[in-house]
């Protein structure tokens, strides 16, 4: 008998029929002898529902009540889960975050988990019960106040749940097939990956794949935890994400150079020109942005010209940040001493990643090769150990895309893998 | 500086401009040097739409999870009301039940509050925030599942946190203007009540006054808090109710026989025809309905007929519980021996409440007259010490009412008295 964490997200769990659906589905797993703990996400639009509740109450809600609030909406759906289950004969129980033994740090909507205490859903798997876990949320250590955990946190919370019941394997249902070699809606012949290391899965998502959040993969890979992503309407296979030992001999095999290519749109692009080449400076302008809470991504510092002694540097940072920057730097613009600022959201990134690179020096070149081959021109380049990532156009993100998956030998032979959805 | 609870019903934040309309309110009562606490239900209909929600998913939800649904009514208006007060300048946070201590038996769906253990409250309080407690809900004793407190349970909680905390008295906002000499739709020229005693409050709500629930009268008659019932839309006075002692005397100098005029259409009669007239046999016919968990209120057994010695035994009540009583009692029909089951429901109870009528023997005559006079027939009749309750055809309930309310003097001289609403 297999202890196993199911999640399910909020596309899963839209209305009525979706609960009982998923509720079947549970069921078999339970019948095959498994025992099950399930997290699960509010239902379809709930969060965003309340959202919109606290902002016409307030227009900058406090952090802590907003927890309260939203918290709320997997509450809900665990129970009416549970009811769901009951009715099909299989006991359930539903537990909130804070009931789970979910502890965190204090910080009210992004939240991270500390330790997890699971003695009451022990308790409950070994009275027979399916054991439902509202998601998204826990406890603070200390204060004892509801937080929420931020962005992926439903998945994280159930790799973390999977790693402190030592449970054999975690399961995120969603609304895709799992994770493909790119993303289907640019690339129609992208194949789903059976199998992909953490360090991969890392960087895919770093990169732009919105299957599995960057944090919950780290999660997994610091607990040793094997994680099947698949869809919630079909009993497909999905991928499996595992340690790369387990993974590495079958790509050995493949003489995969590639695993997958990943986009982002996301990202803008903000250049500092005039920058007096001098000590300290460029630090200045990190420190700035850093203090404004602001994460960069990519750094590109061109050589100083002679004549000027000065220096352009440009990075990328989140889109939604780019205001916040702009203001930060400005600021600090007599002390720095640069001369101007330009900001171009009109970009994207795109990356390969794959372990196969590190025993293949060509990567790099073939990827140029293929863009240039089809015309993108390269803005930004960085690299780790098992992905390269260059900076294009917006309008040329698809076409590299492309370009790339079809140059790594990534396209389908013969008929396309069934892809379900368009992403979380 | 006084400690006081106020409790807002779910008519009082029906949407984000109501919630805060008593924002504000609650920040007057604060800025007057109060301590307060506020014990909140949930936004207008959100209790019914979780409960159709459930009953999507499941015929019969179980009482558990749906408790761990329903609570999530409250704990959203408790955090949005939370939110408006500090987005006016007053600090603010809310509770669950479960954290603000209201300790509970396990009785899902009714559970009964035990004790509260008000720690955390109370640090909340000397922090000087307001304290805002999610109504309806706590914590089973030894389980600690997540329970509700079945009807009037939000007023019930605000009546045990004044006494946990000792607050000075409690105010009980709602949506009309207090507890009425009649109901005002019945009875246009009704007045409010300004005082009454906890003892009166309970006969009337116990004979359908709807304002205040009899758990809520009872627990603040025990633990001597005054009750204020005051109307959520204005700034005016509405009822106390307080001890006897504290209200006699006012009575007495106005030479009141009567408090108040309550009716209530909610209940049926059940008469069980040919019962013998031997030992026992009527005593099993109130166990029968005692066993399928159904409250009788009055009672009338006919004088026994020497020549068939049989008789005739009727009882009152919820109309709820008719059909359940009807099967009960059909099923011991051979153990009883009883001939016959007339069922009726097109009735209706009218009750005088005052504790005047202790002093003053005639009251009970001049009722009957005062009902006679307008040709309302009595089909039963019960009294207790501090009132009168006949059982009358449906159609006659309005008349006798009125009647009434004219033979005792509570007739509104000049003015009526505002009239806010239409009862919870």
């Amino acid at each position: 008998m297999a202890k196993i964490v199911q999640k399910y997200g909020g596309s899963s769990v839209q209305d009525a029929d979706s609960i009982k659906r998923v509720a079947r589905r549970i069921s078999r797993s339970r019948q095959a002898g498994n025992d099950v703990v399930v997290v699960i996400s509010a239902m379809g639009d709930t969060t965003d529902e309340l959202m919109d509740l606290a902002l016409a109450v307030s227009p900058q809600p406090q952090p802590r009540e907003l927890d309260m609030l939203l918290t709320t909406g997997e509450r809900q759906s665990a129970a009416l889960l549970a009811m769901a289950l009951n009715d099909l004969g299989v006991k359930a129980r539903s537990y909130t975050g804070s009931q789970a033994g979910v502890i965190t740090t204090g910080r009210h909507g992004n939240a991270r988990i500390i330790d997890i205490t699971p003695g009451r859903i022990q308790a409950s798997l070994e009275l027979g019960n399916v054991t439902i876990v509202a998601g998204f949320q826990g406890v603070s250590q200390g204060t004892k106040d509801i937080t929420t955990l931020g962005r992926g946190a439903s998945d994280t919370t159930a790799v973390a749940l999977a790693a402190a019941l030592d449970a054999k394997y975690c399961e995120i249902f969603t609304d895709v097939d799992g994770v493909f070699t790119a993303d289907p809606r640019i690339v129609p012949s992208a194949r789903r990956i059976p199998e992909i290391s953490y360090e991969e899965m890392m960087e895919m998502s770093a990169c732009g794949s919105k299957v599995l959040h960057v944090r919950c993969v780290e999660y997994a890979r610091r607990e040793n935890i094997p994680v099947h992503v698949r869809s919630s309407f079909s009993d497909n296979p999905g991928t499996w994400v595992r340690s790369q030992e387990d993974v590495v001999k079958r790509k050995q095999m493949e003489q995969a150079l590639i695993t997958g290519v990943a986009s982002d749109r996301s990202e803008a692009k903000l250049t500092v020109s005039g920058v007096p080449d001098t000590v300290g400076k460029a630090a200045r302008i990190f420190d700035v942005v850093a203090e404004a809470d602001i994460n960069i991504d990519m750094i590109v510092q061109n050589i100083s010209a002679v004549t000027t002694g000065r220096t352009d540097i440009s990075f990328t940072l989140p889109m939604n940040d780019g205001k916040k920057a702009v203001d930060a730097l400005n600021a600090a613009k007599d002390e720095i001493g640069f001369q101007g600022l330009l900001y171009d959201d009109q970009i994207g990134k795109v990356s390969v990643v794959g372990v196969g690179m590190r025993t293949h020096p060509g990567v790099t070149a073939k990827f140029f090769d293929a863009l240039a081959a089809d015309g993108v021109n390269l803005d930004m380049i960085s690299t780790s150990e098992i992905r390269i990532s260059v900076v294009v156009e917006v309008t040329m993100v698809d076409r590299a895309v492309a370009a790339a998956h079809t140059a790594f030998g990534l396209d389908t032979e013969g008929e396309a893998t069934v892809y379900a959805g368009t992403g979380r």
